[in-house]
């Protein structure tokens, strides 16, 4: 069996990456040949739970048709979000938790999808339905995924299946989630040495909402007000950003991941302001408004921003 | 819990409803509130596993929102495949053994697709799965798909998870699977009762192959020469709808299910005649040719035009 490539989407967070190896792992224990691999380095939070378990990141590949036949996708489906030569690869397996939009195959495939919090978390069911044993460093990084997808279980998207697998991957890792958790959630929330161009882009992405080419970029942060110091600097590279890429909106979510609230910043003309504002029934004071309770992208701001724009 | 249809694809076979019964059940045991739905009447062989097991076909939809919200698909995913208004309605739960084309969705869904002969094997491994037991009744109705979709576990789309599900429904269902899998299998061979307008019809589907039209029908019979007599009245019929639809090819299958073989009816351009002859490497005299071997349209006739055409 020749190797195949395991990958999540392009701008890898924990998920992304933690789960990639956690899908290797199993796939090679049924009999494939696997090597986990990434869209881009680990970002800040992800380090940390690959420092914490011992794992090294996993290589970098541009490209995937040079190097192998055929792919296995996690925590994503849609070509935009894959590798840049996806096309030009068969696409053998994929486990993810989002949507499926315009991934089409020419053959059958292994597809396993649910709508829960974190990929890992299905993962971890199928561990259980091959019954193979999850080692103790491997359960950690699986275990450190889930809490980045739902923010410590706090996010709208975490599922009874989320909470239920992160109890007992802590078993199997050894560690209190609770403490662990907020502490790899906080190695995420280090703004201060990282310019306004650079976490504006960290964990971005494009939606497009009735012709408009929207921008929503989050950074989790544990000081709302010592973010907030840099509003006008980042005000500045969001309207850089958007006269560059074209965007008709930009809109940054600073969230506190310690209280699950979140102050946005958003950039725009008149017209897609008030799109904004009727959204979230809230009004815009030179650009900010606070989202009180707003954690989740996929869940509380694409889906109102989506009928509002297209409302 | 407001209640979900389940169904199969149209011009459904023995997969296609019997696939949706077990699946319905099965999530009714795990909370749903779901009935299993057709898109179309029960052919002889699948009235034959219906009756035999002890069920009623499922009811027959033309469409699905105006009486439910929500769906779950079996043994299809193509939107094409499926019932008329598909688009109105949210599609909850999708399992398959096809590959994924024009497949969309606005949100998260469960997805459960395998590379395997039969959507009914994966319905069993997910019995296991969730430990719910399969019925007697259900596990006749569950080999039936497999059977089915198999020809008795000899159609090159047969893997080893298909020949485990047998062996072990056929065990719940105390049947000896040879056996009935012929005697079921024959019931839908009986030919000299149906038109050929019907004969082509029964189990026909469309593929888009470079820009071409093409129609590829397929029968099963215990008795080729027998059919082989209606020759004339086939092309006759192929050509009339090949006109009134617009298929730039019509190609029949008429399969022995006993030996496996079958032989091809071929209309179209000399252009295309000549396309098919080179995917089989084979010679059409007056329209007609054997291909020995040749029982799936799936594995073994699709892709090999595919290329011709596409080449």
């Amino acid at each position: 069996m020749t190797k195949e490539f395991v990958f999540g989407h392009q701008n890898p967070d924990t998920d992304a990456i933690g789960t990639a190896i956690a899908y290797s792992y199993l796939q090679n224990k049924l009999g494939y040949d696997t090597e986990a691999v990434a869209l881009g380095e680990p970002n800040d939070e992800t380090q940390y739970a690959l420092d914490k378990f011992g794992f090294k990141a996993p290589q970098v590949i541009e490209t995937a048709a040079d190097k192998v036949d055929s792919v296995m996708l996690v925590d994503h489906n849609e070509p935009q979000q894959s590798v840049s030569d996806i096309d030009k690869v068969k696409v053998s397996h994929v486990v993810d938790h989002h949507r499926i939009m315009n991934f089409n195959t020419a053959d059958p495939l292994y597809y396993r999808a649910e709508p829960v919090g974190c990929t890992s978390t299905i993962v971890w069911k199928m561990f259980g339905e091959y019954e193979v044993e999850i080692p103790k460093n491997l359960a950690g990084l699986m275990l450190s995924a889930i809490i980045s997808d739902t923010l410590l279980l706090k996010s709208p998207t975490t599922t009874d299946d989320d909470k239920e697998a992160v109890k007992a991957l802590a078993k199997i890792a050894d560690v209190d989630y609770q403490e662990y958790g907020l502490a790899m959630l906080k190695a995420g929330t280090n703004i201060a040495d990282k310019s306004e161009e650079e976490l504006i882009d960290l964990d971005a992405k494009s939606f497009d909402l009735a012709g408009n080419n929207v921008r929503v970029a989050q950074i989790n942060v544990v000081d709302l007000p010592e973010a907030l110091e840099r509003k006008d600097a980042f005000l500045k590279v969001m309207e850089e950003s958007s006269k560059s890429n074209g965007y008709d909106m930009f809109m940054l979510l600073i969230t506190n991941i310690l209280d699950s609230d979140s102050e946005a910043l958003v950039v725009g003309s008149d017209e897609n302001k008030a799109k904004f504002e009727a959204a979230f029934n809230a009004k815009l004071s030179e650009n900010e408004v606070k989202l009180p309770g707003v954690v989740s992208r996929k869940k509380q701001v694409v889906p109102p921003l989506t009928e509002s724009f297209e409302g």
